[in-house]
């Protein structure tokens, strides 16, 4: 079993309350074996942890990875014409080995920002599934279903397909959920049986929810109800696990059908700046009892994946929302990109903290630099300061991902020269 | 005079309307020579621009750069806790040894992230001047003015001695103006005379206006008026050069008021959600004809002074403010970090585009990385994706200042063990 130790860095495990602290870390294959002041044991690797900051991998609890060969393609554009004009016409010409390659920008732009887990809900998710198994990193895998143009068996199909082949593979890196869509996107019928499924098989659902008003106006018109009224009516808050993601427009009684939920919601605060959602209620439903984790979004709208980019974006906003700057505190926006977006995947007794006994995803960030100095607060640094380009380590499952800031289980320069080829060909006349 | 040659850049120029093309970059002794798609002359020195794209540097109009001390050391407070309890007693402990490491300090993460030139408000101003004479930086430096305590005639002579003595200084680097702290900070008799004063001498002034609702509070119930009005009736807006930090808090009327006023506004939306002041009204700043730029404020509140994250929460809070995406499109907000900016420190002439007879302040932004690949639109690719970190080389005047993310005109060693022993006095206790 392969040891690495790691020596002498500055520590935040975010365990509640656990104060940052210098010492060293074990690994012990794909687990942490122990966490001290000082651990003088022999390992197979030592890393030298001075000027280092050991933290949890982020966890990325809303994503479409793929979308990384739209980033920077379709900007300051009304939400129809982003979607309508750009990017449903690029991603109906992908193939499963652009979306091989799609994941793989998006994983290596993830690995070397620091997040070592994510949550997907895309098309060809075996081609996306066959990605992570190749990067290295930890997904939740979801197969989008809509049931709009037609009943939605061939994309129920490869759903199931998905779950079957691929839930617990690369050494239990890869879980997967089941994917309605959204409140507009699934009709009652097919989206009460798809939750049945979900609650029969125990398979956790991640679904996108009241992410504009205009899903709030379509909804109110189809059905009379809040697209969350809509979802709780048919049960699927009873019993299931749920991702929920966005969440912008909650009515107080809405949070209210969300309290005792199990799962919870990925706010994805760039996004939802980018195409000028609003203000999710994040400080109202962590005040509900309600599990809130952070999300990128795909590159499509948010065009980059920096999980501390979010980390920022979300204490700015309930500040911003609030008018009062100790809303959403630095400690408190680290966990929701840690230990909280873990529950949300339902990997948090895995991950998600730094402690002996769990999978060893963590990163190293390098605070010899002009904007990390001097250090008084490691929270709020890391929190307001860091960005992803800091990270110098990534390792996920006990392997080492990234290394001085090189990626280890890609070649970039391949990733580079497919990532361009493709995304030309997605874009053309578009 | 030095020649340097910069071969086969993506070139972003920021002249209004100039799509993006590859070129080369002659550079001669401080000017920029020469822009064209190929140039075949001799230099002392060829910088490879392969995969980089090479703009004009970010100015940030409205900066405190040596409170880089107290980067991350009070966060998540209330306004007056944060300033009364942290900032000033650190502050009243600063030497001017303090203020020429933390100047030197601010510098190398200005350097680092991209931004040449910038404007300062503080004390021991001649120490901060030494710093950017050492640092090879432009600067445009404020003795700050506050009528309070006492008459503030010693304040008005450092003012005035630093005019005096380094107007001009480091080959034009260096430009100065007078700065009356605030409207609440400066009853009108002593402001009006530095205004006249400003006025004789041709000197452009430098001012907070409207940051917080408190200051609203304030001047309303001293005289009776915004804040915006009370500097108009005060004559400010008449005929002074004037740098207006933050204007967060504008009636209709006080943008009425600002119409036609020489000067600017420097919009620091990092620091205002940082501080939960608000959403400063920029679109209808702009529309009214106020030229707008961009700035960090200190790092003790904004915690970094990476431009590149305000250009992203400039769009963001106006695409947000607005509820519409198109709002603030991102070749509009990188006009504003440079060009716009520029205006504000009146120096428009000199900087803040690419073209041949200005100075050469420029930046190469290594693109070839996971999060900037692949490049469909570099507009949207550097307000959206780019970091400070993405910034391989830093041009000052014709001087490398940084290349290959080496500091060249600094020991960082140096600058990190002094800022850090000097931090940890200006905080001991407090």
């Amino acid at each position: 079993m392969q040891r690495i130790l790691i020596k002498g860095c500055s520590i935040l495990t975010m365990k509640t309350g656990e104060k940052p602290f210098v010492g060293d870390i074990l690994l012990a294959g794909q687990r942490i074996a122990r966490i001290a002041p000082s651990i003088d044991e022999t390992a197979d690797q030592i890393l030298d942890g001075k000027g280092m900051l050991a933290m949890p991998g982020l966890i990325n609890a809303h994503n479409h990875a793929s979308m990384s060969l739209l980033r920077a393609f379709s900007d300051d554009l009304k939400l129809m014409d982003w979607l309508d004009k750009k990017m449903l016409p690029a991603e109906a010409r992908m193939t499963k080995e652009d979306i091989y390659w799609g994941t793989m920008l998006g994983s290596a732009e993830m690995i070397a920002s620091g997040t070592t887990a994510f949550a997907d809900m895309y098309v060809h998710m075996d081609a996306v599934a066959e990605a992570i198994l190749d990067s290295g990193m930890r997904a939740s895998l979801t197969r989008g279903l809509v049931f709009l143009e037609d009943d939605g068996g061939r994309r129920m199909t490869e759903a199931m397909d998905l779950i079957d082949n691929y839930s617990g593979a690369g050494d239990g890196r890869i879980t997967t959920m089941l994917g309605p869509h959204a409140p507009y996107t699934c009709p009652p019928e097919p989206l009460a049986k798809v939750v049945q499924l979900a609650r029969e098989r125990r398979i956790p659902i991640h679904i996108h929810l009241a992410e504009t008003r205009e899903e709030i106006e379509n909804i109110k018109t189809k059905y009379n109800q809040t697209p969350t009224e809509y979802l709780h009516e048919i049960g699927l808050f009873q019993d299931n696990h749920v991702l929920l993601a966005h969440a912008v427009h909650l009515t107080s009684s809405d949070i209210q059908l969300l309290h005792g939920m199990k799962g919870g919601v990925s706010h994805n605060p760039v996004s939802n700046l980018k195409l000028a959602c609003g203000i999710a209620p994040v400080t109202e439903m962590i005040a509900n009892g309600i599990t809130v984790g952070l999300g990128t979004d795909g590159a499509g709208s948010a065009t980059t994946l920096d999980m501390f980019a979010e980390i920022k974006a979300a204490t700015w906003l309930q500040k911003l929302g609030h008018g009062d700057p100790t809303v959403l505190p630095a400690e408190q926006a680290l966990r929701m990109a840690t230990i909280e977006s873990a529950k949300l995947l339902g990997i948090d007794h895995e991950v998600g903290t730094l402690e002996a006994g769990k999978r060893a995803d963590l990163i190293l960030l390098d605070l010899n630099k002009p904007h990390l100095q001097p250090i008084h607060d490691l929270h709020a640094l890391a929190a307001y300061s860091v960005t992803g380009a800091d990270v110098d380590t990534t390792i996920v499952n006990g392997q080492i991902l990234m290394r001085h800031r090189q990626l280890l289980t890609m070649s970039w320069e391949e990733v580079h020269t497919q990532s361009a080829k493709r995304a030309a060909r997605l874009v053309e006349g578009l």
